[in-house]
């Protein structure tokens, strides 16, 4: 029995990559470092940090569902970003899609560069399921 | 039931934050990312390193005493800083304040940036309570 | 009783550290932000960031054989690189010592600096064990 179980978005992920978006380990769900990708790997929100985040919850709400959660699981999120331009505006999403109070806990930080080209925003976080 | 329980140093925490200061999952405690600010939002220490340190695992302490526990239940921290000037120096506060052995794991990352103004570090990390 | 148990690759932890290359709670174990030194505290393969990334696998196989365990049981990492040259050429090492599927979650992150002269990656990660 495996360690692990990979958790995906939906059923065409790469066979090249050498991680998974998500692996689940009982109770936990580990979400990898997701940027604004579509499904054709085209950065949603070029230059809006608001839609990149937006899109970046939405990918992890759809991993979440794949094993009977969503967002309100998510229970810790970093975030990397490349400035702190317009930064504060994507509160906003953290509140149409998280819906809390209870909030989860959560670190931000800027960086030199992020591996995709055109992303502004970098997250990784933890859920766990009932 | 929430699937984890908000852990706040005290009871002011600003409605208008979009993330706990840390959260309690089974016998996890998750902390957010911590800067060296005081209860009135203000730094601690600026320009000093290792004061800023002290403060985060002050407030790291205050929170962790909400849930019966303190900075020994801590098993891992990362460390972001602006530059490495004076960062050895922060293992005093290691020393001072966690009183190892045992030590938890540590990871220390040089970044562009913080968002707190005037913070030269932060601190995020994982507790474990009995 | 500890609430954690601290796990090293080999008898001979300097003393003067104040954080553990990896500790052991439950059935998870954190491993520390590692880069490629050797037993001697040398960088193995400088300038070149493939082998530096084999190294840090094979130090994080040492450790996690201490505990019954091994790289099949790493859940999650988080890499932090100084630039994306070559980069992706790491993936080789992945496939080689990781030998998937299924594949950890991953976060790659481009920083200012890391504490280890001469280090060109440092990775963090958690473990699961049986």
């Amino acid at each position: 029995m495996a360690i692990y179980e990979p958790v995906y978005p939906h059923d065409a992920w790469p066979e090249q990559f050498t991680f998974s978006p998500a692996v689940r380990v009982g109770n936990f769900v580990f979400l990898s470092g997701t940027t604004a990708t579509d499904d054709q790997g085209h950065i949603v929100g070029p230059g809006d940090i608001v839609l990149q985040t937006r899109q970046i919850f939405h990918k992890f709400a759809r991993i979440l569902q794949r094993v009977g959660g969503g967002l309100a699981n998510i229970i810790e999120t970093t975030e990397f970003v490349l400035s702190l331009d317009d930064y504060k505006k994507t509160a906003q999403v953290r509140r149409e899609l998280l819906k809390g109070p209870p909030w989860p806990a959560a670190t931000g930080i800027v960086v030199s560069g992020l591996i995709r080209k055109d992303a502004l925003i970098e997250i990784k976080g933890i859920a766990a399921l009932e």
